[in-house]
């Protein structure tokens, strides 16, 4: 047994997604979250400056006595994860891996497509990842650079002409391509599986990233006979890079469960 | 005379509006533009984050010998316009006071709508600035947090459902409380100025941001006898503190102008 907490780190608010697949997945665990609020959003950057801000974020997450790490951001798992995890002794899980294995345990006619980051597109991780695991794969991904700001402002519910329309704009060619599983390759997308899985239909299935690598972890773990104490539930504690009462307000919305008052705020930049 | 460059900053790539109006209304002068693409946007975080970027922006712009600093961001312009004057020697043009000057003069009934970003609404700045001018003006504001992203993503013409939908619901408050006078406050919004118009109907009169500090500036340089010579066309350079490329495709957008190969990159963090 383990009873250090586990380090999770996001961009912003995406990482919540995650953080509520833990709660279920893993709930006698204690969590410290990191979500770098002033510097969101990651997606759009190079990979330098996003594994300049990972390699702070990191930073700061080890000023606590952790027993392992979780990336729940998209865009560093797909840029990043390996240097990362060459720099640092703790065990660090990505989304890619985990995520890419459920998606193959689950397609039929191996056409897999992936929606992410412009930043984890154009890194080619997934596709890699997919390749490497299954030499037959075809994945077709799309870059999907509205849905981060549209879901940060609130607008993820079906009936939002807006929503829907760019998302029908985006999920079209996957559509076209046949794909029958559709990986979720940011964290902030759970937010959008109804609208998604009103675009691509009842025959595809959608993976989402965040959760995959709470089964990861279990997993890692459980191997090492470090899991916490499974008949408690643990904490969570929450930081932010800029105002706490904005992340707490829409982490309220993501968690469905009131974090008032529970944010602190640290600057990333000194880290 | 004074051949010396203009400083001009933005978070991004919208302070790009206000360099388009510099050509056009000092086209003898040499320009030095900074856009922070790697910390783009600013319009969502808190004040001590934004001033904190500001002063790096203004730091790196002073490796140059400027005669003058144009804030061509409404955000860092309605946060902390009064701290980098009272911080540094040269003369620092934002955009709050030229463009309320503006619209007072082409109101009418004295009621001017006012959008911007969330942090310059939640400043107050061109609610107070409109307030010293007159004091019987009837001011409405409103942010627009998801105008930025969509203007980014290339969603800014007409017939666009997206960008047109988000406008209406957006400006209907505004059109509601009978505003003849519309300040466009955020330097990336002249690009909407069509959707914007539609949404609005040709009563209402719209004011341009970074057009009124071009103005401005131009009266300035002109009392103290230090405009360029008027017979040359100036020369602008270009950096930004992420992909240059990136910058540089849009930017051709926004100017109407190739500048491909002609933007450098910095390192923001260590100014």
């Amino acid at each position: 047994m383990d009873m250090r907490p586990i380090g999770v780190f996001d961009s912003g608010l995406g990482g919540l997604t995650a953080v509520r697949s833990l709660w279920r997945i893993l709930p006698g665990e204690d969590l410290v979250y990191f979500g770098d609020t002033a510097r969101v959003p990651y997606g759009g950057r190079s990979r330098e400056t996003i594994l300049q801000y990972a390699r702070q974020d990191v930073r700061f997450l080890r000023s606590f006595d952790l027993k392992a790490i979780v990336i729940a951001c998209g865009t560093v798992s797909t840029t990043s994860l390996e240097t990362l995890q060459a720099e640092c002794p703790l065990p660090i899980v990505g989304v890619v891996e985990p995520t890419c294995r459920r998606a193959l345990a689950v397609t039929k006619n191996k056409r897999v497509g992936i929606i992410a980051t412009r930043a984890s597109i154009r890194s080619g991780a997934y596709e890699a990842a997919l390749h490497r695991l299954d030499r037959e794969a075809a994945v077709v991904g799309r870059s999907c650079p509205l849905f981060v700001p549209l879901v940060e402002n609130g607008r993820f519910r079906r009936g939002d002409v807006v929503i829907e329309t760019v998302a029908r704009e985006y999920l079209a060619p996957l559509k076209e391509e046949g794909v029958d599983t559709l990986i979720l390759g940011c964290t902030h997308y759970p937010l959008l599986e109804g609208v998604i899985a009103d675009v691509m239909g009842p025959e595809v299935t959608l993976v989402s990233a965040g959760e995959e690598s709470a089964f990861e972890l279990k997993r890692l773990l459980k191997a090492d006979g470090r899991l916490a104490d499974e008949s408690r539930r643990g904490r969570t504690e929450f930081y932010v890079s800029d105002q706490a009462e904005e992340f707490e307000q829409a982490a309220s919305i993501f968690l469905q469960e009131d974090v008032r008052h529970t944010a602190r705020r640290i600057d990333i930049e000194r880290c």
